[in-house]
């Protein structure tokens, strides 16, 4: 059985965090959210996250400079730490790179990781190089989250509004263009996304129930807080946040901008979930609310043109081409 | 300029390290050991190690079954923690699988990873699915080591005695065997390697001054240990502990054992240095004295025949062909 057969890359995490034994009660929440969460000290929780990125999948030399491929495997696992609610620490680096590439690519590359760890105040503190046929760079990376500020998938209570930060479908929209030769603002948030660290750390201080980071496009991620916080959801369709730099893009490659917002991913902007009562002070801030959480029997909906529609899933790796 | 001119995996991560920045005080020791240790309390430091497995560099599945592989993938990291002092706690698992590969392919692989969870007591908190053209696997690994026990591979000192545990050069040699279409004895240990965490926890409570484990062959091993600490060492070839089938199986292939010990590399042995007078009490145990730590002018030296040679590098990934 192939594993789109069995429902692709999410289906095949629920089967391995089914057979995956907490040995220590030191570990608090393991597979399942943007990172663990381990214990640390009094007044802070460990945070624990990994992310892989590899050549032709997540990126392609064609596009991107071995700097910006460097920036984003950083970025990524800083989205993940700031989806927790916490703030980054330290990172260990893997890469597998091929024979005959130059030095150069690894100097650049790091140029990108050591001005993300500027950046963010993150230290390398190990890693290994080995060797491959194509490109691979796995950053693991520590942060801290003060207990008090610790946002989970699994914590969103039915009433809440869902809300998505900045604007979503510019990273699906970017490479959309690249793949066809095409020029549009939204190429340069592909190559170069950027987390929203400092916005994470505003809205668990405003308080959120729960929170995670758009890896795989906004659908995918209010299916998993669902799913965790076993509830339902709504979620209005003209509410997405979707900037006219992309609406414009996606007129041009003749797509529909909504799409690459819900199923589009890479954008590592966040959603969450928080009680109605906080909606003056979200206001505030760079968000935008784009729908309601409701009764698990209800499901996951898309309300679009008055209809509810079944909302679909997101990116999954082995449903789609390469780069 | 290629990384195997500028002199391979080693140089590179040289320069890697001179350009890394450590930006807080809780990062005790970062690249340059078996694992980077950071602030955890006051009695422990957090162990924070990283480990890639490559198709056709690190495993082929000619010779390893899935679960060999995801055995092997936990036991290199729990080797990484062993030669610190420590003790393995949580692990996130990135994988990277080919589009066509066979669900059955991955629940093996982690029946080899929980076999080994289950024996070390270790929690697998999180990970990461993704696609690529060979099989990569990624594991990082946390550990707790007490502060009095910590090992470094820094704090060699001239006069101490360098010591080897078990027995060396069957990884080696039985990948060799694999490789000829031949058997072994070798081949086992090769396929199944198996880290030294419960004899490095005696030594650590023994006293020794520093340690590291056999990822890349004892020569490699001695000269990190040399250049981390300042010193030179001498070690004499007579005394490498190679076991009788090391060397039969050396012999069928026509090849010499000692290269085997010294230069072939995963045989997750410990290499350590201890002073004189603990000599008693380490002679007790599963390990052998190899050498003595001299003054950085010797250099690091193989004695043999009663002639001091230079001594090789390890195993590095650019240099060789693949598996």
């Amino acid at each position: 059985m192939k594993i789109k057969q069995i429902g692709g890359e999410f289906a095949l995490i629920g089967k391995i965090r089914k057979n995956t034994r907490l040995y220590s009660k030191d570990a608090i929440v393991g597979i399942g959210d943007d990172a663990a969460v381990l214990k640390y000290d009094k007044k802070n929780f460990l945070l624990f996250t990994t992310d892989m990125l590899v050549e032709n999948d997540h990126f392609s030399l064609k596009y991107s400079t071995p700097c910006q491929i460097g920036m984003k495997a950083m970025e990524q696992n800083v989205s993940d730490i700031a989806a927790m609610g916490g703030l980054p620490k330290h990172a260990v680096v893997s890469l597998a790179l091929p024979n005959d590439i130059d030095v150069g690519f690894v100097d650049n590359l790091y140029k990108g990781i050591n001005e993300k760890c500027k950046r963010y105040k993150i230290s390398v503190v190990g890693g290994n190089i080995t060797h491959s046929k194509e490109i691979v760079i796995n950053v693991s990376m520590l942060g801290l989250a003060e207990k008090k500020y610790l946002a989970l998938r699994s914590k969103a209570k039915i009433g809440d509004l869902i809300f998505c930060s900045g604007d979503v479908g510019k990273s699906a929209a970017g490479l959309e263009l690249l793949r066809n030769g095409m020029k549009g603002g939204s190429v340069k948030p592909h190559l170069e996304p950027k987390s929203r660290l400092e916005l994470a750390r505003k809205l668990v201080k405003t308080g959120v129930n729960s929170m995670i980071d758009v890896s795989d496009g906004v659908a995918s991620e209010v299916r998993h807080i669902c799913s965790e916080s076993k509830v339902g959801a709504l979620i209005y369709a003209d509410r997405l946040p979707i900037s006219k730099t992309t609406a414009d893009d996606s007129k041009k490659l003749k797509k529909n901008a909504l799409d690459f917002a819900l199923y589009g991913g890479e954008d590592f902007e966040l959603v969450f979930t928080a009680s109605k009562n906080k909606l003056k002070q979200l206001k505030k801030m760079d968000v935008s609310a784009i729908g309601e959480i409701v009764g698990k029997k209800n499901g996951v909906k898309l309300v679009k043109d008055n209809k509810k529609l079944s909302l679909g899933s997101g990116f999954d790796h082995f449903k789609r081409l390469r780069v």
